[in-house]
């Protein structure tokens, strides 16, 4: 059967999610691993009276149907706080932002084709990738400073121009990084005046522990960002539900390849998404959501100040559910890693995951999340990761 | 933006489920063109019950989640009555069939490769394979006899190995035929002497009228055939519940497509499903829906009898949700309902959409959706249809 396979998959292995989503998975476990929100956090409550009422009241909530106006409505006002302005009819519902960078890649490349990417990414941009074997344009990244903007400048003046380039630029994961308004701004222009679209990823965005509120790029530049927004870390992975924002012309493309994919996004869902929205105590849950993962991120890095101040260094994120941790450069941490399952039993991930290719960055490195562990958790998990690098100093 | 754009992009229009969507949302029309089922027959209170035990008594419903096994066991249960026996890791779980159809093309596909389909198939199939502009090899059908088995194995001995072949045994989708059992074992002899997959797919599988019951094609031959099932029609297409059932090197692979694609399947609809199905009342509405369909279907048919027995002959189906009605040659069908949108606002999809390349059968005929409507409206929208035609004899 292997044979008959295409080309990718001979090229694939297993996702690295799907074995640590099963590694983890024994109460034994610390897990700083997945990108994973608090399920305590999910207003379920809410979200089943929600449930209730769609189910009962609208006749036909069950049936094939298209995109719920009610969400787009919603979404319209939400991308307000993101400084984006967009009509209802520039919106496009997803099954989450995966879905949105994958009907996006299958929009933008055809197979042999080059993109733009930083070389330290999140790995499901990759997997989308996969099918279509791109070249890959690699750009310098920084855990601090975010991708690197005059190089990407430097590569669009002397490369063939590529596909897209795609950006994570709120909470990066994994690099933790939110980027400066002014290197938005510029990458914006960059998208416009090499016509190149730029991926705007921003499952995080909205998850802001500093009242900065940096806009999206989208909102510098209309045509030539195509936003990716997620209601996975903000309200429930489980209702699989996000959005694109992309002018009608690239939203009319979408809706062909989105029914060619799984016709439409689960109508029960989004229905009870929007009643839930609709009753305004979103804007709470959201402040809330912000005060538990702030507070569980000052958490982490006061027990990574304590423990190993000494042996790495870390990034304070203003923004997502990641910490980038670098270790000096003589310890490997994907050895770490398999160390750690059959000894300290905390679980992270090692930074070369997420490199595009070879770099230095990231084989010292790794990701840590801060989001889905409690203050307890967090403190045993560091203290079993400290046991575990100190054997190695 | 548009040169900009994936080579698909340009080669294809908005899709027409979008357009006739939207066409015939209005009560002044009589809609026989979408496959839809009828929301009057989705357990709607029941589900409602059961999203309402999953939200409030299982406490990670809304968390990223592996794919629910109590539902894989439902689904292993169900598949007895199509005569496929397997186990739980044989079953992978999918948005939709349309989901299934576009993961395992993706798994089977490299572009430029060749497939093998029906002269008149399912425009969803012919819509996942846009992106990979594969040579496709048509083969003869026939709406009663089905698909030509002989020009099947023809084919096979002569022409390049085609990377999948793609069926619709029962209730097939447009020319409603559901194919004899020596045919299926036929096919899955040839799959398995050529090494060429089958892709299977079943969504009309259960809704079976006569009590005839063919075993599936996958019965046959458990490793070169991959079957698609579907709640959409038997549940709600609303949950976006399907499957795939394959061996389990496939299945790792489907797992690595899936989550580059969407993650995972929403995993409140998994568990409603589940609950739903677990509870035994699943038997007793499969019953009730074989009874109503084909309740309609016999409508149909009589009204069809009545008012157009002289001028067209029809199908008389044993499973699904169509019928394919056959008008003389001189009658184009692409202009009856063109004509039809702004006269007798009856809508139906003319033989041709569903057509790969040109060829006899499709040209004069249209398919009839009977699931939708009700008796009432079958007779009138019967009514006008005959005095559409009738217009052109």
């Amino acid at each position: 059967m292997a044979q008959q396979l295409a080309t990718w998959t001979q090229l694939t292995k297993r996702s690295a999610l799907q074995d640590m989503l099963e590694l983890t998975s024994g109460s034994e476990y610390i897990s700083f691993g997945l990108g994973l929100p608090n399920a305590e956090f999910f207003p379920t409550e809410q979200l089943a009276r929600s449930a209730n009422e769609v189910l009962l009241q609208q006749s036909n909530i069950l049936q094939y149907a298209p995109p719920t106006e009610l969400l787009k409505q919603q979404i319209q006002l939400l991308m307000g706080q993101r400084g984006v302005h967009c009509s209802t009819s520039q919106i496009f519902l997803t099954a989450g932002a995966q879905q949105g960078i994958n009907l996006l890649a299958r929009l933008l490349l055809d197979p042999g084709k080059t993109v733009l990417s930083e070389e330290v990414t999140y790995t499901g941009f990759l997997q989308v990738l996969e099918p279509f074997q791109p070249r890959i344009l690699t750009v310098p990244t920084d855990p601090v400073m975010g991708i690197d903007v005059e190089q990407v400048e430097k590569i669009l003046q002397t490369e063939e121009r590529p596909a897209c380039m795609y950006v994570i630029p709120s909470g990066h994961n994994p690099l933790s990084y939110t980027l400066s308004r002014e290197k938005r701004q510029r990458l914006a222009q960059l998208a416009a005046e090499y016509e190149v679209p730029i991926i705007e990823d921003d499952p995080y965005g909205f998850l802001e522990y500093e009242d900065i509120e940096i806009p999206a790029i989208k909102s510098f530049q209309s045509d030539w960002v195509f936003y990716v927004g997620s209601f996975s870390k903000i309200l429930a992975p489980g209702l699989r539900l996000g959005w694109i924002i992309a002018n009608e012309e690239v939203i009319e493309k979408l809706s062909i390849a989105k029914e060619a994919t799984d016709i439409n996004t689960t109508t029960l869902t989004q229905q009870i998404a929007a009643n839930f929205l609709q009753k305004d105590e979103f804007t709470k849950h959201l402040l809330y959501l912000r005060q538990e993962y702030s507070s569980r991120r000052n958490c982490m890095l006061d027990h990574l100040s304590a423990r190993l101040g000494e042996v790495g260094s870390w990034t304070s994120p203003t923004s997502g559910i990641f910490i980038w941790v670098r270790f000096p450069e003589y310890i490997n941490t994907m050895e770490l890693f398999r160390e750690s399952i059959t000894t300290e039993k905390v679980t992270f991930f090692p930074g070369n995951v997420f490199a595009v290719g070879q770099n230095q960055i990231s084989t010292s490195s790794i990701r840590l999340n801060f989001s889905f562990n409690n203050h307890d958790k967090i403190d045993e998990g560091i203290a079993r990761l400290s046991r575990l690098v100190k054997r190695h100093i």
